[in-house]
């Protein structure tokens, strides 16, 4: 089958981005969030990052612009789903609400429809029966689109191997680099990597074994690369990094967790807040002298 | 104190490299080895050295060749040590070889002499005592010196803190970037997240996640880096990757521990056996089409 229709489901962060570049790579794209305001705010931040990809990667400026204005934004799930060949869900990471999104959309959309979820850590067995559909149900879950371009396929026991190769196929013409997940697994492969390197720095840091810049320079001085773990987390948002820290059941990360629990409840969550580990707009491990 | 006169205990890979850097930055450098052929085999390896440093980072070679003639290669420990403000000690990783030179040296070097090992991950604390100088023993840690650049000053509780600073500006006139770690760590700072990322990649694979390649793009793409954790492993060597695999009890490290102990049996050792994960001198992961 050939991809035509693509219909987001969730404006946030991630729904934004995927709609975007799958209306930047000629798709007829739909997106759809229960809230109207969530909506005007997709619109928005994908002029503002078409602005950003004109100065970063020599993106024609009124290209980008046209390629929004061919996006449908909704607030209706008949109109989201109307002829539809995929679906991608990147609703709130809930497994109530992604039960809710999926019974619902399973009994409206187009028989033709391919359902994807875009979770970060849950699985997508969670949610292929109640969507009425498992065997085109699969996972497809991209990280930020435009500068980490993975995108991990991931099916579930029941999913029709038919599928991978489409949504391979799919992720291409996105611009994405894709990878195929044999087995379920939370996290996929590349969050299940920086989760260790983030949980083993906070480890380091909750045993007083070095300050939080001195195991960022340690990290990017021999990495060669421009940010720390410390750094990566405030990119992430304290907030999100604390839930995962949380549940981690072993000793040094309960530590690190309390850690950040006192630095979230004075108002520190990371680049979104101003300050996290660091303070922004110019955080000390963006200046020159940091590696010295 | 100035520091002066280097003497390199060792003239193994990481021996040679420290060596010659601190040639280059003009002190008067020591190598010792206990065998006259490991020595010959340094003076050559550091020829070869210069020549690549001349071609990626412009480097000159004759004054690179021309530094290597100021060194003192030497089997002798009297001559090793005779005048030495700082010996850094890069013998093999053998808690009972290392006992045996530092007790040695401890009785013949100078009074002057700052004690410094750089192990991988044993503790300085497992010296200090037998060196008879507890309190001028500490780990200063190399990792490759020229693309790698950190250095990890790494104290044991009898360090006499004044030694810290010494060692920090000693780092930084190596070209390196020195990090302080404020409690022993078996790995430092960056070899404890290396081995996070290398054992959750082995585990990924073990499980039958992922296969290796996937594992490599996920981690290469979102990172924008030109290694993956198997690469890594490749230049790491796999005797090395399985000998700090083996010694970890979880079940799944088990299974990686197995599936490296075939390659090896196989005669897979990574890049220096011409083949590991990847096959050498061109591996895949270096081909264009490797990220489509």
């Amino acid at each position: 089958m050939k991809i035509k229709n693509v219909s987001i489901l969730g404006a946030g962060t991630l729904g934004t981005r995927v709609a975007l570049q799958a209306a930047l790579s000629n798709y007829k794209v739909t997106i759809y969030d229960i809230n109207p305001k969530a909506l005007e705010a997709s619109k928005k931040q994908m002029a503002n990052i078409v602005n950003q990809l004109a100065k970063s990667s020599g993106l024609d400026p009124e290209s980008g612009l046209n390629a929004i204005q061919t996006i449908t934004f909704t607030d209706s799930p008949m109109v989201a789903v109307r002829d539809a060949d995929i679906i991608n869900e990147s609703v709130v990471e809930n497994v109530k609400v992604k039960n809710e999104v999926w019974e619902l959309f399973g009994q409206i959309a187009p028989e033709k429809t391919i359902f994807t979820t875009n979770t970060s850590f849950l699985l997508p067995s969670m949610f292929a029966e109640i969507s009425g559909r498992p065997e085109k149900f699969c996972a497809l879950h991209f990280h930020d689109v435009f500068y980490a371009k993975g995108v991990d396929i991931m099916p579930h026991p029941g999913t029709d191997p038919s599928l991978i190769p489409i949504l391979q196929e799919f992720g291409r013409s996105l611009e994405q680099v894709p990878v195929v997940i044999q087995k379920e697994n939370h996290g996929y492969l590349f969050n299940a990597m920086l989760g260790a390197i983030l949980s083993t720095a906070g480890k380091l840091l909750a045993n007083k074994i070095a300050n939080f810049e001195d195991i960022d320079k340690s990290y990017m001085v021999n990495f060669r690369v421009e940010m720390g773990p410390f750094a990566i987390m405030d990119s992430i948002g304290l907030d999100t990094v604390w839930h995962v820290t949380v549940n981690n059941n072993e000793e040094s990360s309960k530590s690190f967790a309390t850690i950040l629990r006192k630095m979230l409840d004075e108002g520190k969550a990371g680049v979104k807040s101003g300050e996290g580990f660091y303070k922004y707009p110019n955080p000390a491990f963006k200046s020159p002298g940091f590696l010295n």
